[in-house]
């Protein structure tokens, strides 16, 4: 039944965002990784990565030697079309690094725009492109260490 | 069949929810009004409008000179009733003016209490009531241009 | 049919955590004990809470006193299993208590990774397991009153 399948595609996608972000806090990179298509792109303010092993190496850079995340995703869109879906969400990215000099957080509120294809395995993410509207805290929490 | 047509309901509630809030980030007055019936009220901490033109003009004066803003929607509660829906949910109003002297960021935390009403174009809201719970950081971010 | 009702749940549950989160807030102990089973556990950094009388009492206790909270609850993943459902989301959990010296807000991120079972009256939850991510603002708005 076409409506029961598009209820259904719209929770696993809904579903796949919030499994995404808890996998990213979790650094469970297996599964960040299985949420994208091998040839997926992710654009950035600073730019679009291609491919899933780059996307990875990046969120892994950007989160790994942190001490604890909250990719909190909310205010969730999705519309199905002919060749898979896309949605919208805002989320709220905490970062938090103990001991980092002038305070241990740093916030950056956005939004990802999505596109997902159906595959036997689920929603894929074909490509993520990710816009910030606001930051707060301390941003040396984030800071790359310096070599 | 009346399950499954009551499951659409709350899937597109709680898309409209998040559709609306990011039209309002977006700037995107048309969408905005399209969510409200003409006869729409909405009540806030200040009082009560009353009618979709009233309400978008409020809302345009509160976003419209702002360089980003955040309107995160969670904690979706929809219920459908004889005459529609009712929704309460969460939100974060992050609102951000660079340059602010005291910071650059304002947010309020609330919920919104909506009734919605199903047309031939979708759900619309018939009425919502707008409760605070929070604010954080600069209130000049949000203060009236003096004239 | 089962796919609708697979639907159905998953819609309640996170339909569930939303109400809960919202009972908390307006301080409607009793919907929060209609939340959990009588044998209910509640583990938390603290330890672990037995039966839903020990749980709501410290939730009582943790609110009560407060001028205002918001347990914004985002990020929602479900799973239907054989003996019910888990879901795990994250929630911000903003506490003000006006006039504390230090400042009014305190905030704690976190997740509820849950249990579910189906009841003749709903969803129910069999245990809780709540975790921190991070922290913010000042920690005396949550401290116990001195006798």
């Amino acid at each position: 039944m076409e409506l029961l399948s598009e209820l259904r595609s719209r929770i696993e996608i809904a579903d796949g965002l919030a499994a995404l972000a808890q996998a990213q806090d979790a650094h469970d990179w297996k599964v960040v990784a299985g949420f994208f298509l091998p040839n997926a792109t992710y654009t950035h303010p600073g730019g679009t990565l291609v491919g899933v092993d780059a996307i990875v190496d990046r969120i892994v850079r950007a989160l790994d030697r942190l001490d604890a995340s909250q990719h909190l995703v909310g205010s969730i869109v999705t519309r199905l079309d002919e060749e898979g879906a896309a949605s919208v969400a805002h989320f709220q990215a905490l970062h938090v690094r103990v001991g980092t000099v002038g305070g241990d957080l740093y916030t950056i509120g956005g939004s990802y725009a999505d596109r997902w294809v159906q595959t036997d395995d689920g929603w894929r993410i074909a490509s993520r492109t990710q816009t910030y509207q606001w930051r707060e805290g301390n941003r040396d929490v984030i800071a790359a260490p310096s070599e």
